[in-house]
């Protein structure tokens, strides 16, 4: 079986001395935030991580979920159980608004615990990851009554939500979609469509499910601007709050996937179903982008969450595991071969691994700040900045971390040999369900779009520019440092490959967008190596002061290791995105 | 569905204008191998693999495998009417000796159909790829009864192979094996023990399989040197060739792999079966040896396949499916959106997909056809220089192919968006099948030490030089010829920074062995791309002088997006490995 064990020590050192959370419990709207409340979350949230959701994990994988001829779905043993334990104890109500029973607490502390269930059981918290992120449309766009009406009961967990989006024929173009919403006398709507890829679809875990749905009008404009949101309700819901009649949508099927099988991924077809509509009509596709960026961020932990057990199961195993000798001559001599972990290209994997989950995490924590900040602190520069760095770093955190998260539970599985292939230990399963993370809530292409299309381009490259002041301040930061000139310079070239990169687009690729796209992904990559650079910087920053203790020490070690070794990366991304479009479009479309 | 199409004209033109198999079929032993033949046989390869083996491929992979309760195993449905119709067209005897029954054709000539069938049906063409190895192995140390009495039967199909090497606690290092072999009065040996991960191991497919067996004697020494190996059948067979009663192996159950469902993996449990030893006491890892770099060249081409498939449904899938419009303007605005051909960052995952994939298949043709050479060449200098350069590029056709082959189908998936995660479309299979090659026949990491810690040693780094020095000869042909020095340039800094890498190993590595451990991956991949590289110039330079034609126009047009796109990494590898151990092995290993 596998392991998880919450890194709550690492997850303080972040929040505490790394990114200084306390900018934000320092507010008044925080003060019930202690650091004793801090820790106490996050000791019980590893309490629920390691102890209810990762002994499920495998379990779940291979029982999947199960659809009756009715359309009725069953989560796999211990799910209804587990979410009923998540929910009693208050989990879903971690950062929503006091006023609709939300606890109020930072979102930072809700990334915190998601950190943990992500890792533990992705297909498990992908059921109340969904319900968050229907509730915040609700809070984002809802009225009052709405707001009223379903926000409490979303927030204790009796009823669940989740989002539907795609189509067969539209997933990244939404401007194709199909689905009609017909109003009624009442005021409600009819809605009449087919929507697939629906996680957390149907199950039997919640008293009610809250479909949020984008649909057209009859009398909608072509495209995207003629899209609206409704709320379907699974069961209609009085206006009391009491759950009435089954509404007129069903799960049609579940999908059969790669992985995360035991999140019950549906087709759903509405036929008639009973809405309301929620926001401006034609507006919804904006509504559903205000709550991309926290959405993005969602995903992106689920790299790192997959990329973390799958490193603490790699570890041990290659500590446990005798094979082979170590080029340096025996090491346990008196048993009959050393453990893996001697072998140097073992030791990198490892090394690889963890630089990337520790500096990911700094960097994701950093993020979830910034996004807190942007809501709640006083100043109002400090609200656009910090609003207008979660912006940029946005696309780059979901799509870098979901492709590292992946590579890293492959590399994870590679120490394995061919045990890692075998599903009993567990392994593969981290391969399978991390490599949906690449592609849902905007494929990682799509997003390495967004960063050169839009992002970079914010206030006119300004944004970009007060990024890449701020990382030059941490390489003057390190250079103070005694022992960490050397990743400062490192860090120094990464940063000047960043800003050429940068340039070349503005000289190119305003004439032509194909050199935008073009040279998209490794831009994105590229800026994922330099952001966890600069959140490599600030730990190394922090444990120099502290050397000599072993915490410290080992953040160190693994910071040398990082810019040593994964640093050198932006030399040949930018190398590719300067050759432009030309070659990449060179050969005709018929000709592939 | 998924579709495959045999690429026999990309074939044809490797060997034919690329890699002069010719200086193969004018030996008078393959006088027999005509440009027609050569051409009768591709196509009816092609026939088999596009029409009878990739029509199984997916249902194989739902359907997997069933054993029963007395260890009988089935493959799926069709399988083994497909195998019949493989074994009845002579396909397992291609490139068997003709004096047992073999149609004596060159071993490139076996490549050219394994690519075909590993792209059309991996967990199929395993059957009798593991049955073409076994055969292999008597070949080269059975006694003259052995093979008269086996290889017949094994080149017919009637009968089929298996190796047994891995056991529960031992993979890699072989010397820890612990199955017995206990001789008997009448000169034959009980086998007793437990392998596991045997590809192939039982199944209805054929009258008999011949298990090779890797055991102890009692008097074995300890470690590698005390292994022998056995030739133990499923069915005894008589001195007639009769197959008599059942032996004392049996299928103890099928693996549950992550992929390759459709090949019986089996835990294979000797229990006093009855064998025979094959070639000398203890001397059974050196025999296992000798055949190495056949076995790992059959698993190299898996990942070509794989790749190669991936890319084939992506290309169509991109040309089909509508979704968003073109970043310069729409391309089909009659259309409600444009294909996904459209996009730079699709266009560059295709085009990153092909380049590996014509590059690597020019390459192992390459290498195959030096095999070849390095038997039945006449001249023994050209015998030795085959020989050299074979054992030199082998590890990085098994490690860099595979690796490449894994990502390549990762992002052939990834270009299907959330379609690709859904089991229906195929996608996820390549990506599953795709990833044992990563692992068996010796992991990549074991291919990587294999190359910096024996291969650039060989001869005291001669064959090394030797290599660079064809690596230079094809940079000079290129800048000879007009248009191309462009990518000769790209190519010359690319084979500098190689030869970089080896001084670097020669000036570090030898004092401290874990500095070429720690740069090893980097390294084959380094080379790797060097490797293709080199085909690619070659390829460049017989394509510049038929301009005009669009294949060889879109050869140039792939070369050069090869040369743009992909030598760039060359830069970031080897300034990864020049860091050395030092970051690699610095955290103690409790601290993982």
């Amino acid at each position: 079986m596998t392991i998880y064990r919450a890194p709550v020590r690492d997850i303080e050192f972040v929040l505490n001395e790394v990114i200084g959370f306390d900018k934000l419990t320092n507010l008044p709207r925080f003060s019930d935030a202690t650091p004793d409340l801090v820790r106490a979350i996050l000791e019980e949230g590893a309490k629920l991580a390691e102890n209810e959701l990762h002994p499920l994990n495998f379990s779940g994988d291979k029982e999947g979920c199960v659809r009756d001829d009715d359309g009725n779905v069953t989560p796999p043993k211990g799910f209804k159980e587990a979410y009923k334990t998540y929910s009693e104890n208050g989990w879903n109500a971690l950062s929503g608004p006091v006023e609709y029973g939300g606890q109020g607490l930072p979102g930072t502390m809700a990334m915190a615990f998601n950190e943990m269930t992500m890792a533990a059981n992705m297909a498990f918290s992908m059921y109340p990851g969904l319900s968050h992120a229907a509730a915040a449309a609700i809070e984002a766009h809802g009225d009052d009554r709405q707001k009223n009406l379903f926000l409490p009961k979303m927030f204790s967990g009796e009823w669940t939500g989740t989002m539907n989006l795609t189509e067969p024929h539209c997933g990244t173009d939404l401007g194709l979609l199909r689905t009609k919403a017909e109003p009624q006398a009442d005021g409600t709507y009819k809605i009449t469509g087919t929507k697939i890829f629906i996680s957390a679809g149907e199950h039997d875990m919640s008293e009610n499910i809250i479909h949020l749905v984008l649909a057209r009008l009859p009398d909608a404009p072509e495209g995207v601007k003629g899209i609206s949101l409704f709320i379907v309700p699974k069961f209609a819901v009085g206006e009391d709050g009491a759950v009435g009649d089954r509404n007129a949508v069903k799960c049609g099927s579940i999908e059969e996937k790669m992985g995360i099988h035991a999140n019950s991924t549906c087709v759903m077809n509405y036929d008639g179903a009973v809405g309301e509509l929620i926001g401006e009509p034609h507006k919804g596709l904006r509504a559903m982008f205000t709550m991309m960026n926290e959405a993005r961020i969602g995903v992106a932990v689920q790299g790192l969450g997959q990329s973390e057990v799958a490193y603490q199961n790699a570890a041990a195993y290659a500590n446990d595991r005798l094979q082979g000798r170590a080029l340096t001559g025996p090491q346990e001599a008196d048993k009959p071969a050393d453990p893996l972990i001697v072998h140097p290209d073992v030791r990198r994997m490892l090394m690889e691994q963890r630089a990337f989950n520790e500096g990911a995490r700094a960097l994701i924590y950093q993020a979830t700040l910034w996004a807190d900040l942007s809501i709640h602190h006083p100043d109002e520069a400090e609200r656009e900045h910090a609003d207008d760095m979660m912006a940029l770093l946005t696309p780059v955190l979901k799509g870098y971390f979901t492709d590292k998260g992946f590579e890293n539970a492959v590399s994870a599985q590679q120490i394995f040999g061919g045990h890692g292939f075998i599903q009993e230990h567990g392994m593969e399963q981290f391969v399978r369900d991390a490599r949906i993370s690449m592609i849902y809530e905007g494929a990682n292409g799509v997003q390495a779009l967004d960063l050169v299309g839009r992002k970079l381009a914010l206030k006119g490259g300004q944004v970009f520019m007060a990024y890449v002041a701020k990382l030059r301040e941490s390489i003057e930061a390190a250079k103070a440092t005694d022992g960490l000139a050397d990743m400062a310079n490192a860090q120094a070239v990464a940063v000047d490959r960043f800003e050429e990169g940068f340039k070349w687009f503005m000289e190119n690729a305003l004439n032509d967008f194909n050199h935008a796209g073009a040279g998209s992904v490794d831009f994105m990559h590229l800026m994922g190596v330099v952001a966890l650079g600069d959140m490599w910087l600030q730990m190394a920053i922090v444990s120099a002061a502290k050397k000599g203790e072993t915490f410290y020490d080992n953040k160190l070690a693994i910071a040398a290791y990082f810019f040593a070794r994964v640093t050198p990366e932006t030399g040949a991304r930018l190398a590719k995105l300067q050759t432009g479009a030309e070659t990449v479009m060179a050969l005709p479309a018929d000709q592939f």
